[in-house]
């Protein structure tokens, strides 16, 4: 398995990491998300890692790095399923992942992407009333 | 990695297939779907496939058996993201994998769960009508 499937849901596109993110793998991700969030248009990315028991300072930077992406590319991340004692271990290591949203699964994430939807959505209108 | 996590996303369920089925794997994820679906009323389930290159008589089996399952349960079973040669193998390996939906991509696959939500609730209504 050279690459992560990413699907678009809705609004979203969905990442289910289940392997080791080795570095190949991690970078082939990041340039995937790039390329299909400029494709689809879509506003956000959940990134569920649940299937995770172990999270370490490389897959910390690497969801950092995706979320540093996605935001450029006016995209919010949110990293879903996240276990208890991952949390643990990253506040541990000092990895407090500034600037990614957490949900505690993929439903709740859905509704945190859709919730800025609406709130963007408004802005927009705001700006386009003031013209 | 021993489970294949299980995303519960609007009416239905996501798998996101990435790793190889062997009988353990697949084993559990007959059994994780059927308790989610009871425990959540999902009316579908999505499995995702788009990662797999080789889809052999086992996978096949495990995919037919999954769909089995979830129509007992009252939920249909699409699957997403079959490659071409993967659908070439399967017609040459005679598995026509009958009962089993399939969609280009996951949008497309829930847009058919909606589908059938939408028409079964017609039905429901239609018997609730004539009492």
């Amino acid at each position: 398995m050279d690459r992560i499937p990413i699907l678009k849901i809705g609004p979203a596109l969905l990442v289910t990491i289940q392997v080791d993110l080795h570095d190949d793998v991690a970078m082939a991700l990041e340039e995937d998300l790039g390329n299909r969030i400029v494709k689809s248009g879509a506003k956000g990315v959940l990134i569920d890692i649940s299937a995770l028991e172990i999270v370490d300072s490389f897959i910390g930077r690497t969801l950092a790095n995706i979320a540093g992406v996605a935001r450029l590319l006016d995209a919010e991340t949110v990293v879903v399923g996240m276990r208890p004692a991952v949390a643990i271990t990253l506040v541990e290591l000092g990895l407090s992942m500034p600037g990614i949203r957490t949900a505690l699964d993929a439903e709740r994430g859905m509704a945190v992407i859709r919730a800025r939807i609406a709130e963007v959505g408004t802005a927009d209108d705001h700006v386009v009333d003031k013209r």
